[in-house]
């Protein structure tokens, strides 16, 4: 939770009655691999602050094939936002990749937050930016670039993540088959 | 300028000093087709909220293929918002596909605003999240549905966007090539 709060004060004023108000309506908690935090078809309340580990966001399409939204690692939210913005039942599911470590939020509780400290409106809307630029790089990217060069600027961004991931997650987010992605890794390991 | 203030009535209180702060900050432009309004590779000091026609934002990749980020029509808003968010040159370009009326807001005086009024920040943080939502449903619609599901459901969301569209404006926002897209529609037009 520290690391949330100093993240917080790095960009603005918090004062005691705020960060008590946190505590209140979060709770720490760690899950092990494979542990399913969200579940596709049923009610989102929580969203979730990631301290440790990995976790992944996807939906699960009529035919069973998943579907890759979000890997998320320390310091990255995580969620079905869909489902809370819009007040559905979720359509993803949230699970562990390996055992992580949460601070699990009353999605509820958070917006209230807003209401009782104003001042939280400016920090929540420079994470909604900033989430709003990597979520259009990333459409600009799956238009614009090849799988394999996608695929290396995965890597590039996010070095830590591949470790935690099986072939499946990857290619799912990538949007690409896994014997593609299979090809792009011996080509890559060739040069 | 008046159905903006009406949509933001219609969410919250407007002060007559808010309402008149926006008008000073904004003005109302007529565009013609082909104009361009953001020009990749410059800074973008302007957000456009749409009140009549279609605009599209782009990119241009090193091969001088456009990929389509966004359309706009009546009520939405377009710029680059990751110049804008992250403080750099355009990436994207902005054009009128018809004669277009929009109003130009000085981006940086309508986030100077959100100081000034700080009631408009649950506005603007419920925009910012509506936005999230739309783009996590494109991404995991491109990710799950076929090109043909994903044109068909284009149609039914947006019916008036199609009619203004080129076949390479359409195709290059669905990530299809133009033969893809022409199959697509002779077969919709076999059923």
């Amino acid at each position: 939770m520290k690391t949330l709060i100093e993240k917080i004060k790095n960009n603005q004023n918090l004062s005691q009655e705020a960060e008590d108000y946190l505590y209140s309506i979060s709770k720490e908690k760690t899950f092990s691999k494979g542990d399913i935090l969200i579940h596709q078809g049923q009610q989102v309340n929580k969203t979730y602050f990631v301290t440790e580990g990995c976790l992944r966001s996807y939906c699960i399409d009529k035919n069973g094939k998943e579907h890759t939204l979000q890997f998320a690692i320390k310091n990255w939210w995580i969620s079905d936002f869909i489902a809370i913005y819009n007040n559905e039942l979720a359509t993803l599911t949230v699970a562990c990749l390996k055992e992580s470590k949460v601070i699990e939020f009353n999605a509820k509780k958070l917006d209230t937050m807003l209401n009782l400290f104003p001042e939280f409106e400016i920090f929540q809307r420079h994470q909604l930016e900033r989430h709003v630029v990597n979520l259009h790089k990333r459409i600009l990217n799956q238009l614009q670039l090849t799988a394999s060069e996608r695929y290396n600027l995965f890597l590039e961004q996010y070095p830590e993540i591949e470790q935690f991931t099986r072939n499946y997650h990857m290619a799912s987010y990538l949007g690409i088959t896994q014997e593609s992605l299979s090809r792009i890794r011996v080509e890559k390991s060739k040069k």
